[in-house]
């Protein structure tokens, strides 16, 4: 075995060739033909790095908001396809992400789904998702989630185009042959509780005498960028700043202390002008938006430079390190909720 | 069996009173002697309801002020013992509870002990409590925790005296045999974090990514009563009401959704005007610190009237009801982490 | 402070005392003048390390068997009481034990409680304990489990008086106020599922797929002492033996990997011929059934010579070191389980 | 909507087209044009339902052994691809089966990976497994497991061809790219521990005093298959029934009471002659081996005839029905534990 493969593929012979055609003849096949695609020494992530500039994707936006309405979309939303996984509606291994406009006066009509979907808002104001009856306003840098199999539709009752980003686990749920869909009843569900419900309710570290815990997704649905950006800015000055991430706070479900969602972690971090990190890599491909700042970022080698809006890709087990220009806040989601639950995560630090 | 017993003793005759004399020797007793005192149909709760009015606990606390110095004292504090408890500084069968007093300029020096510690600010501005290396400023209704073994020492460098009340667990620290404790070297602790450090780091549904849990009695130990005050009115306000409790939130551990202290549960309710709860009990006798309004509770049959600062107690398996003249907020504090921990909690809703 | 007090009581002067006396009328107390009793550097448990040969207790209990039926006393037993704790129906500061008999012909009526009972068999073959109706027979060394609020009744249809000690939490469940008891409407709770259905259903690494799980105590309520033993001389022979226990196995949950019981934990361990165990003390006062082989433990200094079933015990945080002088086999049980849920539990082993 | 389909593609314009061409230069795609494709009301398994009759595979399996060397294929299997995924190496959508064969005298080499493996005994005896320093010997019907990242290695020391079935989550491990792979230095591992080291350690619902869980994989990893068909046969006549699946046990963790694997659910059925199972359906596609008896299964509509050795498989949410000639023993495995962990699972009894 030399360093890069764990099997070598054994001689072919014109007798092992006829076996092979036998088996199959047998829905079988022969391990040793395939050992070496099947496992590796190391992670081989298909995705690549990738980085997405906003001043290329807010025309695309704007345009599909004239080609086409949110009606007859269902949602309109652009895809965004890692290169390496072109035609298969993914920008990780295991994670959808796409951009979705909604203009001011539409609605996106209500539906459920087993995939777990997160809203990040990346532009406008006015906008709104609802979630078991309760609406949250959509402001930038807000975080909000649609947990699994809850009825959700989003609206703009404001006066500009409101843009968020979309990351959801469908390839998880598909793997697993798990998708159920439904459409509401109506174009709308019933509002029933005051926004603001949840978070007073679940949010201040007290929970209900009689709550009783639902699945393993947060009650609080939207965790508003205000307080988030704050939680950052005191700890920066409180510091120690972890050498790889700077500050960076993960969302929890306030009822468990666990991730936010079952299979999707998300983070908020902060990294101060001028700090550089330490090269850093993870079993769990990462979904960049860049919310505050610039700078860049070295991925595997390469080079990306961000601002706010864009978006980058860091897949699994390829090193990244990060560089801030001025204070940069960045906002990041991957499965690593899911590759802890199954036993699965790895990472490691690369000390300089 | 009679209704109220679970077990009738058997008739005492010569040949057995020398028989319980002979195993008295051997270090034994008779069972079926015993057996009617050691277990019942139902909680015998050993503590009465009670009520303290601070009209009367005031003068005492401050007269406490000038007859021993908070060094002296080591803590200067007004044990509050249940009537049905006397000389054995409990408030309910397992807790202690007490009013504590320090005067501006007083430290109370810095020490550790196995006991868990809460404590309810009472009246007064200025002081603060210091709990690894990091103060909390006291002020009305915050909820303040000392966790176990943590060092932790408190200073008033304000200009009013500052009252607050103890909670803690030692009678279930000592049924354990559980209990160390130790001074700290000097007389306080450094102070190494800007207040408001873990609030920021652990107080917004978020967690440091480099967190990882140590022990189950929260990371976040100071609650201010702002953030609380604020949940319970928007609460009221979207509804329902609680029949029996109506808002009642239960402070938590960020970290694990459970309680904030492993062997004590707390809670802040708020009671509308005119508010009435339906008769409720419980197997956690129950110690309720008055924060807002007044009103009454009718315990066990008994009625108790209370205004803000009073201090009441329900004991286990006693029914309470509350009405509330004005808008009132009660803190309250139990052992019911304890009993759910040991599968040993009850409760009973009495529909009208 | 010297180094074994962790509170010097303040000089008592005469306007002190007549504070005192006037917070006595409120039902309050002083802090200052009864810290010294309520904490401690360490522990300082009331119950004292103590044995009891069996020589001793046959006779008596067998005695016992002639002067009060098993009907009158509803359950004979001695109680095997502390020699620090007399007239509590104490072992150890937080459990009872006790040995019950029950004669060829007789019935221990079903009744429940909350406390939660185990039994381990010390002589005599021949009865059955019933519970949730399925009859376990009960042979020398098994233990056996009554969980919280489980009827259960006992009797011996066989030809021979058969004697086991019982272990209660009874000062727990006291201190907590949270006992209920019932008797069952008749003697004898009915049969409904054969002998050995619980262990065959989860006692053999395997769940049925409709098991869900209630409460906390293991569904497998009979631990025979034949497959424990066997597990012990297997690990005997593969090594390596722990310095301070040799083999001990801490009988378990199979639904949880935790203690069979929430409120107890329970081991039985072998201690190879002429073994001797390092130092060790933990905060669970333990109590300690020797089954089989002879030797003697040190405890807190004091040597106590044992052979098969005869008891001792050993307080909370004393030094314990044992030696045998033939293979020996060691049943024990202590507030482990509570302790570790309460965040409690400490332990140390002292390194020769 | 029609009842088939969640969304309707939008029709295409020119101008769409355009745009759509446009997207795909900047790494986007329009979600619109795939939402049908990624979402479905339903579960739309690419799997089908399967039949492996044994008498077709053993023959192939003997070939292999003439054709290649356990050395020159590294493990010896031949590849169980479902028809609805041929070329993809798997059996449903997120597992990889296969039947491995081991000759006298043969070792296949130590190395590990992070995919958790099981082996379930079809055939022969003589074979071994080596986990840990720990030796298993393979009896058919005995379930082993290769928890994730041990060194493992297998050697045939008997007299006959061994054959068994291999269950692995390859295709989870991909999806989430946390592939890893190692050969140990040597070919075999050192043994440490005597054959049953494990069981008599982990597996008498007792757990060593000393042991610390590690990962969520059973400590226990031979389940030998004795004890299991013992356990069946108890329950199946204490009885009842489970409509659906007749005596259902699953294998357990018993650190945890959870699945042995944190990736693999893994079962052990009896089904009495003559039963025959309501109809079910769950998420987790199922594979089957038959141990035990003949009988047939209706998949799908669809009628499978079955008998000793045989393997059969249950895709996603397709509808199975059982039918026993004679005493049949199934054991099966599935991805249930990954869904359970990530919130995915659901499952349907239908009844008659």
């Amino acid at each position: 075995m030399n360093s890069s493969t764990f099997h070598e593929q054994p001689t072919q012979t014109p007798e092992r060739l006829a076996f092979y055609a036998e088996l199959d003849r047998h829905d079988l096949g022969a391990l040793w033909e395939v050992l070496g695609k099947l496992g590796s020494l190391e992670p081989r992530p298909a995705s690549v790095p990738a980085h997405w500039n906003y001043d290329d994707l807010r025309p695309l936006l704007m345009k599909s908001g004239s080609l086409i309405s949110a009606e007859e979309a269902e949602r309109r939303v652009l895809v965004l396809e890692n290169p390496g996984l072109r035609g298969r509606s993914q920008i990780t291994g295991s994670l959808y992400a796409g951009l979705q406009l909604i203009l001011p006066g539409e609605i996106a009509t209500s539906h459920r789904h087993v995939a777990s979907a997160l809203r990040f808002i990346v532009e406008g104001r006015g906008a709104y998702t609802a979630v078991d009856g309760e609406r949250a306003s959509m402001r930038p840098g807000d975080f909000i989630i649609t947990p699994s199999w809850t009825f959700h539709d989003h609206g703009n009752i404001g006066e500009e185009p409101v843009v968020w980003m979309d990351g959801l686990d469908i390839p998880i749920v598909n793997l697993f042959d798990t998708g159920f869909a439904q459409k509401y009843a109506g174009s709308t569900q019933p509002v029933t509780r005051a926004e603001g419900d949840a978070l007073a309710r679940y949010g201040t570290n007290m929970l209900p005498v009689e709550y009783t815990r639902y699945g393993s997704t947060s009650p609080v649905f939207s965790y508003p960028y205000e307080r988030s950006r704050e939680a950052l800015a005191r700890l920066a000055r409180s510091g120690p700043l972890h050498p790889s991430h700077g500050v960076k706070l993960q969302y929890v479900n306030p009822a468990t202390g666990g991730a936010a969602m079952p299979t999707i972690g998300t983070w908020l971090q902060l990294l101060p002008a001028g700090f550089d990190t330490a090269a850093y890599r993870s079993t769990d491909g990462t979904v960049f938006s860049v919310v505050e700042g610039s700078g860049y970022s070295v991925i595997g080698g390469k080079k990306f430079v961000w601002k706010p809006k864009d978006i980058f890709v860091v897949p699994s087990w390829v090193n990244v390190e990060h560089h801030a220009d001025d204070d940069a806040v960045l906002f990041s989601f991957s499965d690593r909720s899911s590759q802890q639950a199954l036993g699965l995560w790895r990472e490691e630090a690369i000390s300089s």
